[in-house]
C-alpha cells in the first residue's frame, strides 16, 4: 500500500519542527517569523519527498472538494457514455474534476456507488436512477446532499432535474409514421416502472388515439433489460406476422433499435417499404443501414450543461430545486417514408 | 451543504456518552456491559439520525477501501465505454467497486483525475494511460501505489499490464488484405507516439515488406486526434486518387473507421470491390454497412477480467509486476473479400 509521507517526514528530514512545516505549507507563515530561505527550504524538501496535500481533509474544511459524482444507468450505452464526456467538459470548464459510476439500471449497485461516492466526498451528485430508487434520491435530498436528476426523475420528487419531453417526443414520433402512411405501429420498449419509459409508452398510445387507431396490447413489447436477442426475435415474429401484424415499428431506445434491427435485416423484410421504424435516440450504426433510421434527438450537449449548472447552483446558499426541459428534435431519414 | 450526523449528535439525542454511542455501533461493546436494550436504543437512533460512518477513516485504518479507480482514455469510445463495464461486472464479483473518469487523451487531466482518486483513497488504480503520462505513472511506481495498465503500456517501465500483440493483429490484418489482392495497402492512424499506435504501424509496414511491396510515405494518414472531419477527408481524397492511389485501407482504431466510412461511402466508392477495408476493433455500425467491416477483435472480457485480477494480486504481500498478453481475432466479413 501506499505509504504517505507526512508532515512529521518532512520535518524529521530538515531537523524541524512540525508545526513549522504545517505553517510554511498551508501558507499560513508570516514570511518575517519564518525566513524565506527555511520557507524554501521546507517547499523543497516537500517536493522532494513527494508530500500530497490530504485533500478530503482539506475538502472537509472548506465544504468543498471541486469533485463531481456522476452515475448514469449504463455506460456501454453511447448515450451515456456521451452524456459522460459533456458533463465532464462542462465540469472542467468550472473547475472541476468528474468521477463516475455504472448503476448498470440495478437499484442495489446504485445504492453502493452513490455511498462510495458522497463517502469520496464528492460535492454533489448528477444521477441518471435506475428502477426503484426513489427512496434512494429521497433520502440523498433529506441528507441535504446536492443532487441533479437526468434522463430520468420521479415526478412525485421535488428535485432538480434535466429532461427532455418524453411524452411530447414520443407522440410526434408516432404521429409522424402515420402521417406517413403506417397504420399498424407497435412499439418495442423495456420492461420498466422508470416515469421516461412510461412517458414514452403514454405518448406512444396517445398518438395512435388522435388518429384514430385501435391500440392493441399485442403491439407493445416489453422487452426484459438483461433478456436474450432469441427472445426479442420471438417476440418481433409474432408482431410482424398474422393477421394484426404491424407496420411500422416506434423504438423507445437506442440499444433495443440496433438489436431489433439486427433480427428485422435477417429476416429480409425491407425497410421503409414493407416496414416503418422510427427510435428514441440516435446510434452510429443506423447511418450504415440501407435505409437510416428516422430518431428522436436528444440535445446532449445542453443535457449535459445544464445539469452541471444546475448543480453548480445548488453550491450556492439560497436555491430552490429547478427543472428545466431541453428540447427534442425528430430526425427524419428514410427508414419511415415510404418510396411507393 | 450536507451536514452530517455525528457520533455526538447521536449521544445528545439519547442522552448518553459519545464513547458509548461509538462503542455501540463500532461493534466493540462487550453486551454484557452495555446492555442489549441500550444497544438497541443507539443502533435504532443512527438510523434514524441517518448516522454515516465515516469509510475513509474505516479505510485508512484497514487499509482498504474495497474501491477501485479506473481511467480510461476517452469514455464516449465504445471501446472503452465497454471494458469500463467488464471492468465494473469483474470488480462487483470481487466485492470492490469502481469509480472512474476519462483523461480525454490528456496528459493535464489524466493527472488531476489520477490524483482526485488516489485521494478518495482507492485501493489501486487500472489505467489507459494517456500519451506522455510515462512520468505520471513512474510516480505513482514510486510512490507504491498498486496500478495496472491496459490497453496501451510503457515497454521501458515494469508494470504490471494487460494488452494485446498490437504488432502481430496489425501484421496480420495487413497480410490478409494482400492475400486477398489488394496491394496498396494505406493505414489511417492517430498522431500520436504511443506504444500500441507504433506497434499497429510497424505491423502494418512489416507485412507490406514480407510481401515485397515498397510502402510509401504518404499512404500513412496521421490524423489529429481533436481534428475535424473535413481534414480527414480531404487526407482521404488524397489518397484514394492519383497514380498511387491505394486500393485498401486499414484502419488503426474503430472510432477512425466509423468517421472514414461515412466519407467513403458518400463519395460513392464500392467496398470491397474498389477498396478493402480492415479496421482495429469493431464497431455496432459495423454490421449495418452494405460490406460489414472485417476487423480485429479485441476479447475485453478476458482484458477487463484480467486487469482486476492483477489488481488484486498486487494486494497481496508478495507481488511482482506482472504482464498478461491476451490473444487478438480477425474477423473477416465482406469488406476486405473483392468479389471480382
Amino acid at each position: 500500500m501506499n505509504k504517505k509521507t507526512s508532515l512529521k517526514d518532512i520535518a524529521a528530514h530538515l531537523g524541524v519542527s512540525v508545526a513549522l512545516v504545517s505553517y510554511v505549507l498551508n501558507n499560513k507563515a508570516e514570511q518575517a517569523r519564518v525566513g524565506k530561505e527555511m520557507a524554501e527550504r521546507i517547499k523543497q524538501a516537500a517536493k522532494d519527498l513527494n508530500y500530497q496535500p490530504n485533500l478530503i481533509a482539506k475538502g472537509l474544511k472548506s465544504g468543498r472538494t471541486k469533485t463531481i459524482g456522476l452515475i448514469v444507468a449504463d455506460i456501454s450505452n453511447p448515450f451515456f457514455a456521451n452524456i459522460a464526456r459533456v458533463i465532464e467538459d462542462e465540469a472542467s470548464k468550472n473547475g472541476y474534476t468528474v468521477i463516475f459510476g455504472s448503476s448498470d439500471e440495478d437499484a442495489q449497485k446504485s445504492m453502493a456507488l452513490t455511498e462510495t461516492l458522497i463517502n469520496r466526498q464528492v460535492d454533489g451528485l448528477i444521477i441518471a436512477p435506475a428502477e426503484h430508487t426513489q427512496e434512494q434520491i429521497e433520502n440523498l435530498q433529506n441528507r441535504n446532499i446536492p443532487i441533479v436528476l437526468i434522463d430520468r426523475y420521479f415526478p412525485t420528487l421535488d428535485t432538480s432535474a434535466v429532461y427532455i419531453n418524453n411524452f411530447g417526443a414520443a407522440k410526434s414520433a408516432v404521429t409522424h409514421l402515420i402521417e406517413n402512411g403506417y397504420s399498424n405501429v407497435g412499439m418495442v420498449t423495456y420492461q420498466n416502472q422508470l416515469f421516461h419509459v412510461s412517458e414514452r409508452v403514454r405518448g406512444y398510445k396517445a398518438a395512435l388515439e388522435q388518429r384514430g387507431i385501435g391500440f392493441k396490447e399485442e403491439w407493445l413489447i416489453r422487452a426484459n433489460y438483461h433478456g436474450a436477442q432469441n427472445e426479442l426475435e420471438k417476440h418481433l415474429k409474432n408482431i410482424l406476422t398474422g393477421d394484426d401484424a404491424v407496420d411500422a415499428l416506434f423504438f423507445s431506445n437506442n440499444s433495443l433499435a440496433v438489436a431489433c434491427l439486427k433480427i428485422i435485416h435477417q429476416l429480409g423484410i425491407n425497410v421503409p417499404d414493407e416496414l416503418g421504424l422510427v427510435s428514441f435516440d440516435g446510434s452510429e450504426a443506423f447511418d450504415f443501414f440501407y435505409a437510416p433510421l428516422t430518431y428522436v434527438k436528444q440535445d446532449i450537449s445542453r443535457i449535459g450543461a445544464a445539469a452541471v449548472q444546475l448543480l453548480l447552483k445548488q453550491f450556492t446558499p439560497a436555491h430552490e430545486p429547478e427543472k428545466i426541459e431541453i428540447p427534442a428534435t425528430l430526425i427524419v431519414q428514410k427508414s419511415s417514408i415510404r418510396r411507393r
